[in-house]
């Protein structure tokens, strides 16, 4: 099945939609900065999962579009928000809104796609008691959002963060909207609960291998291809599930261990450092411990796709998690 | 009538309301930072007057109190950012956020008020149909906010801004929240879609009195009194409705006028410099035009309030009009 076709056609109903709603709108300045996300593209993953979802349990695709390009409108601005906050330069090839604009101009549009998305969100076309529930789904899931990039500030350098600890960030910051996605997809298209419950676990648990499997080939993957420079989790002294599981391997006082800690999160790390401290992650077994994860994560997301009937859709929705690992980019 | 004793009687309400909404949460910095403003205070004028207009139009205030403790964390929501966005240091007698904590803890905490904002409005206890009126117009109000906080940055230092301008930027950055504040309110106390409309035109008006008459005090207060250095206004720049209307009277050449420009936005005013300009502001007849302007918006907010049964809530919406101008704080 090739995925990437299935974006593509499902976005032709999408990409329209998510213009016509960033059309209107002034003073320009403003409106330039709001929409330069947007534009940039992006895969549009989580309404599709939304409207796939729609479809997987017998209600119509379409009919999702709108809740998931709110929940679209919600990913840009958490990405305008996120990178004035961790102060990165560039997003979709593209600098961020606060090196194009400023940091006022990138807070006020952050704001206002959030705004945005939830005019959007008034407009489903649902029942009045769903439209309740996509409302309490989707504002709680901003709230675990924002609770998800304050502990990845919190554990950034930090020693003492556990691998539990970093599941319970990476399900807050990266799985949410995905598991919000498919619930909402569910809910609209008329599944029953155990299905919107089921399909919410499974985005989950698929949201959570796709980061576990970004931070594999963050190390091991190839730059031109990742579009990210190799290691720089590593220079950021981020304590992805890698990191932490290898220092508890080594131990203080393990000769790799120290030489690891010297190179995490320290920014003028060398290339040759930080290649020597990526043999180390796979040395003490970090590398195959997260992709195992990951593995682990797939198979019971898919283990959760049993509440689903057999189509195409079910079809489209385990290809997603295969693809969540062993991709190369 | 006592406006603050009915303003503190309706809080008795609102503040555990409010506090419940902001119990739960994590990460416990995140959520200090969160709970910074709301609990410093405020005279919650918003909520108070969607209570008090569900009463007028023969419904019940308490209804309206989550809708309006909602308005409250939007309203909390945009001085936490704006607070940034201006880099003003200080808020009701506390350190603002960023300055307590930092820019990306204020750019957070302000995303998490305005998600909860979002899912206390879910919990509003209204039919569906309008829940969905209240989501539209709430949402609405955040995007117009939004342009308002462009467009009053954007004016700073503008010599070109007219008083159209002014009152533009005021309508959607002061009073688009008390509009809301009270259709909403109508629409939850069962009013008619006259009502509806006429209230939010009151509201609308009455914010804009409120901002015209701050301008004024802003310059002709008393420090002590209103709890702001006088003329701020201007040594920042602003292009308030004062400033305009003298500039215009001046006209270029006018040996008043040029002294007047000498002043305006120059941070390093001199306290003389200062009360030379708010002189000249009088003299040339801005701040007697803006006095007038307010008394105008007040009478017609009033007018409109004839779309009410009396009663003693109505009296309150009056005294509330009145209090927006002559007050001296």
């Amino acid at each position: 099945m090739d995925i990437f076709e299935i974006l593509k056609n499902r976005s032709r109903d999408l990409e329209p939609l998510i213009s016509s709603y960033l059309k209107e709108g002034r003073p320009d300045n403003l409106m330039e900065a709001v929409r330069h996300y947007p534009r940039a593209g992006g895969k549009r993953m989580r309404p599709v999962v939304a409207m796939v979802v729609a479809d997987a349990v017998g209600g119509k695709g379409k009919d999702a579009a709108p809740y998931g390009a709110s929940l679209e409108l919600i990913h840009n601005f958490t990405l305008v928000h996120d990178d004035l906050m961790d102060d990165d330069d560039t997003r979709r090839g593209l600098p961020a809104v606060h090196m194009k604009w400023d940091m006022p101009t990138a807070v006020l549009a952050g704001d206002a796609l959030f705004a945005k998305a939830f005019e959007v969100l008034a407009d489903v076309e649902v029942s009045d008691d769903k439209l309740r529930r996509l409302l309490k789904l989707t504002a709680q899931s901003v709230w675990i959002l924002a609770e998800g990039q304050q502990l990845d500030t919190d554990y950034e350098n930090n020693p003492n963060t556990t691998v539990d600890n970093y599941l319970n960030m990476v399900e807050k910051k990266t799985s949410v909207l995905f598991a919000s996605a498919a619930a909402g997809g569910a809910i609209i298209g008329g599944g029953s609960e155990k299905q919107i419950s089921d399909l919410y676990d499974y985005a989950n648990m698929l949201g959570i291998a796709f980061q576990l499997w970004d931070d594999v080939i963050g190390l091991c993957g190839d730059e031109s291809v990742t579009g990210k420079p190799v290691g720089s989790d590593i220079r950021n002294g981020k304590r992805t599930a890698i990191v932490i599981k290898a220092l508890s391997k080594g131990g203080r006082g393990h000769p790799k261990y120290d030489e690891l800690l010297n190179t995490l999160g320290n920014q003028d790390a060398s290339d040759q450092e930080v290649k020597r401290a990526i043999e180390i992650l796979r040395e003490l077994g970090g590398v195959s411990y997260a992709t195992e994860l990951a593995e682990r994560y797939v198979k019971c997301a898919k283990e959760k796709l049993g509440c689903l009937p057999d189509s195409k859709h079910k079809e489209f929705l385990v290809a997603l998690a295969d693809f969540a690992i062993g991709r190369s980019y």
